[in-house]
């Protein structure tokens, strides 16, 4: 370990205490400042993003990586844009979220505090600088920020107008610390520093999470993938559960929130499956089904077990028919991945049974898989989505980037009578 | 690694999803026929202690820990009311903590769900098997135990009782599960199962805890020592401070929400530091203080670093004089351990600065630092105190053991108005 980070860290730590003692108009400000930098200062932003799209090209990166990549005057609008609505959300701390007096006459206050240092490691798309940041810092919070060498200098092009904030504010930089050398140990070391880092969120593809998850002596917040289910019931409305069919596999198949696999209860299986198939073509998806699926739409080609298992990310879906709504909870609870399910249905007996028996961290009734995202659910933005079942599940906004503690507040009172004088 | 704790796992795993689907009726009921199987089958219990305490004895186990072993009737008793106190608490599963109608119509709930299996790691203290499963249950999870050696017998009698209630309820004994082969290396093979364990909790002393962090791969939440703090600010009225220092320092010292270090502001320190020693020589105690609090009470003994440090969990204190509650806090900040701090003061400034100055898991203004305990905030009862900063901070009851997800109510709502046919 060369100390590098350690020694950023430490800082970053140093500069924690700062943030966490500003009030919440402080903070506000402080992120406006943040977006009015980034819109000021786009030239520099995109010149940075211009040089990182040439080096990928010449790397070879694929298409959907220099997509993701890439900045252009909308990407940054749309980045300051949600840097002033981070800004603009309820301050989440110093809130008394419950008061209790006891009988001794202590009143017992739960209340929200900073995590206080959090490490956040991330792939490609460098607008995850600028929300990291804002979203730790509104929560009052600093950031030590390690994103892909692929995007290094957008990230820094980002990170400085937003310590240009920070000094117009009085406030140390390194509030808003980046990991520059790209060299792989960093993280590595990032991951050991227990004493220093109070939680550390991967966001990326499958293999950063599980290094990262592999690796860490510090507290890990993560999420695999997306394998979300929709469950027709037998009860369902047709047309509604057709149109969360194609919103959740279709809209935008490369997120988590996609849908993976459609459950189709037997008894509506000949009305809803070749309209879906229907549907589904009409959108270039293609479908894998069970047998009895095959059975009613015999162009389906043959799902295998793998299928029921993958986030393919992609215009293919997994299909099975299914004698229940147990049945679908049992294929759900072998294959599922805790993120997203939904039922289709007009039985509130059956929606109450599938909400009871699914695990995972958002569970929609007649709603679409594409809810599952902090915007969508009135987070108003969000740092990553957990489907750890810890601390946060779904995803986290500012406020799951807090931590509640006690304030107990009496008059002298004490817990043994003989320790008064 | 052998697989059985694997095999153990697995099948605590599948007991959880039965425990999650009780309502909160049935899973009271089954704590209380717990509670009633230990009252009833004391002689079993106190049988197998017995042989604990003579093995124990033979290989020379201190007295402390002999005490902290020891069962009889109104250790068994109290145990049995512990478990009835948490039957009868609030259901925390299925609340819907919070409410939501977004724009579009779809309605966004909060809801609390169990985390699913609970390992717990800990030593000596048998009534720990009791209430961690109690706490676990009612929060509807499963769980793993994993006690010391030393109390082997006992945690297998209290077991049993636990199992009895279980098979009345038609309930799968493997909900409370028992690790029962002393070999060290199956906690380390229980710290790997990610897969299967939700949380580790380890409770004992700072070795136990440390060797579980280092090992784990599955999330843990753990509490170290407890050195907490004593600030007297120049505006407290003495008598009540005096009591606090009491009750903090000498009503039980061996707990970690004892008080472990006093800091008194300078201007009240010649008031008060000469009743201050008067009232812990009384109580036994013995005080070693900084070179101004020796000008003052020339009888304490030279405090160095490492007493500021310590967590002495015995009748002796460290003392300091500060000059001002900045001093007090900075002071905190380096030797602290995120625990308890408390200020006796009359200024209500003071008492808001000191609150926003600290980041322990509980604060307290003019109150008893032993008050940081479950029972003393109203949670009814408590599996440990987290001092680790995310999930759970302070004494964790059964509403810790539980995480939020979202729930998502609508008419066939999709994001995309495209996704419509």
């Amino acid at each position: 370990m060369s100390g590098y980070v350690r020694h950023l860290a430490e800082r970053a730590r140093e500069a924690a205490s700062v943030i966490a003692r500003l009030d919440g108009d402080a903070r506000r400000r402080l992120i406006e400042r943040m977006a009015d930098a980034l819109s000021e200062r786009r030239a520099e932003v995109m010149a940075a993003n211009a040089e990182d799209m040439e080096r990928g090209r010449s790397n070879g990166l694929g298409d959907a990586v220099l997509d993701r990549l890439k900045l252009d005057d909308a990407r940054i609008d749309s980045m300051a844009q949600g840097l002033r609505e981070v800004a603009a959300q309820t301050d989440p701390l110093g809130v008394v979220t419950r008061r209790d007096v006891r009988p001794n006459g202590v009143v017992i206050e739960r209340q929200r505090i900073p995590l206080g240092l959090i490490a956040m490691i991330y792939e490609a798309r460098p607008n995850v600088t600028a929300d990291a940041a804002a979203l730790c810092l509104k929560a009052g919070n600093a950031v030590l920020l390690r994103g892909g060498s692929e995007a290094r200098a957008s990230n820094a092009a980002i990170a400085a107008c937003l310590h240009s904030a920070l000094r117009a504010g009085n406030l140390p930089e390194a509030a808003v610390s980046l990991v520059s050398d790209p060299a792989r140990e960093h993280v590595l070391e990032l991951l050991q520093l227990s004493d220093l880092i109070d939680l550390a969120i991967p966001r990326g593809g499958e293999s950063l999470i599980r290094f990262v998850a592999e690796h860490a002596r510090v507290p890990v917040i993560k999420h695999y993938k997306g394998v979300c289910h929709l469950y027709v019931d037998a009860s369902a409305d047709v047309a509604q559960a057709l149109d969360l069919l194609v919103d959740g596999k279709a809209s935008r198949p490369g997120v988590c929130n996609a849908l993976e696999t459609l459950l189709v209860h037997r008894d509506i299986a000949a009305t809803f499956l070749p309209r879906a198939m229907e549907r589904l073509s009409a959108r270039g998806v293609e479908v894998r089904g069970c047998e009895r699926t095959r059975a009613i739409v015999p162009q389906a080609r043959a799902a295998t077990d793998d299928d029921y298992a993958a986030e393919y990310l992609d215009f293919v879906i997994a299909v099975r028919v299914v004698d229940d709504l147990d049945a679908a909870l049992a294929h759900i609870a072998r294959y599922g991945s805790d993120h997203t399910e939904v039922i289709a249905t007009q039985d509130a007996a059956a929606a109450d049974a599938f909400v009871r028996g699914t695990r995972s961290s958002a569970v929609m009734v007649n709603a679409s898989s594409r809810f599952n995202d902090g915007g969508q659910l009135g987070l108003g933005a969000e740092i990553g989505i957990s489907t750890t079942r810890l601390h946060a599940y779904g995803p986290m906004g500012a406020e799951s980037l807090t931590i509640e503690r006690f304030v107990v507040r009496g008059e002298g009172q004490v817990r043994h009578a003989d320790s008064r004088g």
